[in-house]
């Protein structure tokens, strides 16, 4: 496999983008990116999107995405994960650049959301309809079962679990692309609307329009477009099970443990070469064991560290520098792909009022469902 | 880039499968196809699949059928780009594994349509929401006009089209597993209701459920699995412009030739290597064009040459030896892995009845809306 190097990347912001609709946000990302690399030429692209058929009634969307960036006539792929359909369509680019097939890949994330007047419906179709969906179940309640016994199993409490959205708004502030970059106090967790119990409005990551788009190469060619190339180190990515019920363990999420493990070999680095991480914070349960599969803190432990600062600036490790898809926001095919953003941009040196210090290497974990798919990529500045 | 061969194929009958849902069809396929190589753990696995979430209200579908074949862990993706979602799944795993990413990896398509009531307007969002459906306009009227266009430049009769599907019945009647293998006449076709002007019922693929899958290897790797591999020589895909009026020629599908070179340029062959092909007929005027636009007929003489008997056995080339998507059936994410699935038959010599002589090459040609989208393998008997 040749090595990969990210050269371009480009978002929109986050938020509700009245005036923009799906193929103008990838548009945008999208020619973000090529400006960003400075290549007016792609080989292929891949686009992440969950559900541009229920969202917006367009499928075919990869082929609408090419057409409309001026680039109709290359190869160009849908890939679709649920909510890690980003990440997983930049996993797809580099293994085709790995390949020797190409050499300029886009890969984007997008997602239309607020046009929809069902949405937490279309989210949950990433759950297991037959089992789940039929009984009425969507993703709030299914997080909830595991915020529950985990906060039965560890003792973690209410007031630490608010910690998580806390420091993501506090991260977000410094984050010109996010969609609600406001601080966020433990009164304004706890007295936001019930959602499903124990989880409050302010621990449910919102809906969201936007795009993001990254620009893979060879990384001996890297160089003729960027003075900064990242290398893409290591990717990993797993499956888990689709329904929460057939989960061995309701506080464990085994895709994100087998995606990660898969990076960090491929990479040939552990958690403590890691400098900051985006994770999927889809809910606030959701970051703290997806922070203990990747192995920065212990089973039972993440919680109550995050709490205690140790998932922000001069802690253990920086969790979500961008403010994560709670406060930057998670327009669900772009989540994955604002993850690398993020990381680029941090390994760049370029991330301002919100720069972790001397980053060197950094991971992104992007996730589907309740657990059922998760990719991994950890990128160094080189 | 490590050379890759198909180890091992399976399919469901194809047809209104009313006791099977998405999965059963799927997990039917992918488990024949492990039978037939032999495998019992697959290190990744691709679903093309062109709208779960519309037909069944499923996403995260790669993700279900991992778990629902038995191999939840892997890496799972599924891929979509309309009607060649399937094919584009097989490609992308043959660049996975020439990639030296995986060594086994499975690609399957599937599609469950009979279980929606608004099926013509679900195939809709393959083409331009934003144009051509906001104007109302679905897949026979486009087709219709490109149908119009070429029988009005080159003088193509109503009679002879209608020998494109009464050819592919004609092969249909020995396939197993087609949807409706039986014999279709002149007055068949020309008594048929009208759909869209010239193009009646029975010029129009069915709407069909069904899957078929393909596992593929390295190839030095593939005669631990059998003693028949399939060698795949030769893949290309394409994007053309997504709405028909852009379109520079309406008797052309850009896409398709474009696709159709750089396979015969990785390959190394040319058409006259090609000792069949299974192309993309979901109108008769597809067929037609397709055919030329691979190079098997000069533009304007393939609708005239099919009628005369040089698209079946001992004519020039046969087209659709399985009966195509007319009369084999056309789920639209399976049609692709379905088309894979007969060359490889064929090059095994182990197509009964619809054996394409001495065939040491085929050719595939799977598609999307109206051209939007299309891939192209070229597979050998080694």
């Amino acid at each position: 496999m040749r090595d990969v190097a990210i050269i371009g990347v480009g978002m929109t912001k986050f938020g509700e983008l009245w005036d923009q609709n799906i193929r103008d946000m990838f548009a945008e990302a999208a020619l973000k990116a090529m400006e960003d690399a400075g290549v007016k030429k792609l080989d292929a692209m891949y686009v992440g999107a969950m559900s541009s058929g229920l969202y917006t009634f367009q499928e075919h969307i990869a082929s609408v995405m090419a057409d409309y960036i001026g680039q109709v006539g290359i190869p160009s792929t849908r890939v679709e994960s649920a909510c890690a359909s980003g990440g997983l369509a930049v996993k797809s680019a580099i293994i085709e650049v790995a390949s020797g097939m190409s050499d300029i890949v886009l890969a984007g994330g997008v997602e239309k959301m607020w046009d929809a007047d069902d949405g937490s419906m279309i989210l949950a179709t990433a759950a297991d309809q037959e089992y789940e969906g039929f009984h009425g179940v969507t993703f709030p309640g299914l997080y909830a079962m595991m915020a529950n016994a985990y906060m039965d199993r560890y003792g973690l409490t209410r007031e630490e679990l608010a910690q998580v959205p806390i420091k993501n708004h506090k991260h977000a502030i410094n984050n010109p692309n996010a969609q609600y970059p406001f601080p966020l106090n433990l009164d304004g967790v706890l007295k936001s609307s019930m959602v499903a119990d124990p989880l409050r409005l302010m621990d449910c990551s919102p809906i969201t329009d936007g795009a993001a788009a990254v620009i893979v190469c060879p990384l001996d060619r890297a160089k003729e477009f960027t003075n900064k190339p990242i290398k893409v180190k290591g990717i990993g990515a797993a499956t888990g099970p689709i329904a929460l019920h057939d989960h061995k363990d309701l506080t464990r999420l085994d895709a994100v443990r087998l995606a990660g493990e898969r990076a960090y070999k491929m990479a040939g680095v552990t958690k403590d070469d890691i400098d900051f991480v985006e994770v999927h914070d889809c809910f606030s349960i959701a970051e703290i064991i997806v922070a203990e599969e990747l192995g920065f803190f212990g089973y039972g432990e993440a919680g109550k560290a995050i709490a205690n600062g140790q998932g922000t600036y001069g802690g253990r490790i920086v969790i979500n520098p961008s403010g994560g898809l709670k406060a930057k926001g998670h327009p669900v095919g772009a989540t994955g792909t604002a993850q690398i953003l993020e990381a680029v941009t941090q390994l760049r040196g370029d991330a301002g009022k919100r720069q972790v210090k001397d980053a060197k290497i950094g991971m992104t974990q992007n996730m589907g469902g309740s657990g059922g798919s998760s990719v991994v990529h950890i990128l160094e500045a080189v």
